[in-house]
């Protein structure tokens, strides 16, 4: 039986499993939860009898906060990824192609890459009152590398994707229901019931038949891998423009990635930072 | 003039055909329905001035309830269909490229085939009171064969496509509409006036410039054939599975295909059934 | 600095531009809008610091009404474009994938090639009360060809782009959001604030990571350039079919491109008239 430091895993019954997000002080992606999720995979698409796998948070406030950034690359290192990817990328392509239905259970924040993690399952549903998503990466200089450009596109459409990714704003519960974003904005008070009983009753039908829905909306639904490694690489390209670190500056100093005020309301704050405020950016 | 069993259709104009499924005490899709609607079809696609093809049931408690998996599969030998498909792709096929305009009126449930027979028309409206939507077969150890995994993909979105196909639940008219599985819920005092003028009004238009429209949104849309057939394949294939038949001697022992609670409430229904209830199953 | 007669364009910033339909008495897009807006883009395309672009217009009442179909096509010779296109697909490509984010602010009417228009641009946001978006042209005996098929194919999906379509008529802003047809609609009171807090604040971000957004999502989502062609196409062949010019001298004599009660009502008109009253049409 593996430990895991950053996350609680409880296997319900043989055919659903719960991972419960635990990495205080507000669920930050660093590099180990990313070691540990890529564990938690291969047991997943090891196991003959995981039908339905539920992600949530011990955290009300925060589901994923988002990438820790200021975490040290080289923990990264050594990890054995399939064609040279980024670990996160192959995250994410291993959990949409797993045999299991995957399901976030999101109250709290989920932004940046814990928003884009949350794409990467098969169904999102969201507290009304206490679900927050967005990604506010180009509010630091970045467009989104973990998948957000892609999925967003498919899965709300044209429009709406350039609106969540521009505006780099917060979303609720209701206005991500709106949008697609979640499947379905659920009252609080019923959340956590709601949430159980879907994922009990899931995990309770035939896994060959769950295997044959997982692959055939996977292939008329997923984008192409490359095109997912194609966004984590400009990501990393931005981050060595001028903008990127310039902005990360300002946002360390006023309380990103601390609980507090910043990260509450993130989306408003990266409204109010600019990379040079004595001139207006170039392209 | 053909004469049809399992339905009526009335030629209101030359331009606006109206089909209401009458197959008491359910409708049930049997075979003889599915060959009747390929002759149907063949009358469409052969008339010069159809525009409109509106499909509406004279029971207002089912639409079409679903396929009638105790038919003899016998009485489907000697369809012609293209490319040695199943009479059922074949149908939706056609149905989808047809130079008319379909419409599914729905009140009452559409389930399972009906629901796909639905998903192959081109616009539904659904009564907010009266209609059901749902795609129950995982609930009796199949992947939906229909056209569902590949439409709904297309239509809902990924993560909404996977919660219908992988819960087997009801859907009401108010949160099909909210999830795009159906154009519109109409509330149902409004619904046949609603549903009338609509497809009156299309039917008096231009019939070379709607058949521009379907062409090009057709284009945009349709999935491939091909993988339509590759569903009704793994459809069939899972039927050969222990899960399929011992699911079905417990659902037709409770009342399944019959007019009666379990079929009231099929979604509901299914999540009451285990193939093995002594054994979690495995994959 | 080019003189622009059909709108105003002010730099509210130099990354932000703010374009105002002005083309009396309904806002028409005449060929002289069309080689303005096709300079405009040039200018666009040209800036480095432009980083959002934000059509809104002078009159309430009118977005912009549709193409000026009773102007001199000869106007249009000489316009210069990729691949002998049309100056109006020219101009929708080359606004897609412009570098900087395009809003339309939907107060008034934007039916036909007005409602192209604003497909066209990456954002929509409509006026809950005022905004009224449509493709009337199936009632003037065409499919729309500036966009329309492919554009709300992908973006509503296959059937509300159906209903859109061959229905003609008009959607109000609350109906337009609930499609996906705008992003969101706005009460009027809040709407002009709303919009331009919206794209100031996107306006101040790094115009390199915006560009990253747009190119992802455009690769993700853009129909392709020759699907577009043949839109055009389709409708320029439509146009010499007799139903085209029967039903534009119907609606031509009612009121059609004047300002009253054809034009604020143009959905519920174009019900009302027939190419030929005495016979049904075929195919």
């Amino acid at each position: 039986m593996t430990t895991y430091t950053r996350f609680t895993l409880t296997r319900s019954s043989p055919s659903l499993w719960r991972v419960t997000f635990d990495n205080p002080p507000i669920n930050l992606i660093d590099a180990m939860m990313m070691k540990e999720l890529l564990t938690l995979l291969t047991e997943i698409e090891r196991d003959k009898r995981v039908g339905v796998v539920l992600f949530d948070s011990a955290d009300p406030d925060f589901f994923l906060a988002h990438y820790d950034i200021a975490g040290d690359p080289a923990e990264l290192e050594g990890v054995e990824t399939a064609a040279g990817r980024h670990p996160f990328t192959e995250l994410h392509i291993r959990l949409s192609k797993s045999p299991a239905v995957t399901i976030s259970a999101i109250r709290g924040r989920a932004r940046g890459a814990g928003s884009e993690f949350a794409l990467a399952t098969d169904i999102r549903f969201a507290s009304r009152e206490r679900a927050v998503l967005g990604q506010f990466e180009i509010g630091v200089g970045a467009a989104p590398g973990g998948g957000a450009l892609n999925r967003l596109s498919r899965l709300v459409g044209r429009a709406r994707a350039f609106e969540i990714l521009v505006s780099g704003q917060d979303f609720d519960g209701e206005l991500a229901e709106r949008y697609g974003y979640v499947n379905r904005a659920i009252p609080d008070e019923q959340f956590v019931d709601f949430v159980d009983a879907f994922a009990r009753r899931v995990s309770r039908f035939d896994l060959l038949a769950l295997a044959d829905i997982k692959r055939f909306v996977n292939a008329a639904t997923l984008p192409a891998d490359e095109s997912l490694g194609a966004e984590i690489d400009a990501f990393w390209k931005s981050a060595e423009r001028p903008a990127f670190p310039a902005l990360h500056r300002q946002a360390f100093k006023a309380g990103y990635s601390q609980r507090g005020p910043v990260e509450l309301n993130l989306g408003d704050f990266v409204g109010t930072i600019l990379a040079d405020p004595d001139s207006y950016p170039t392209r």
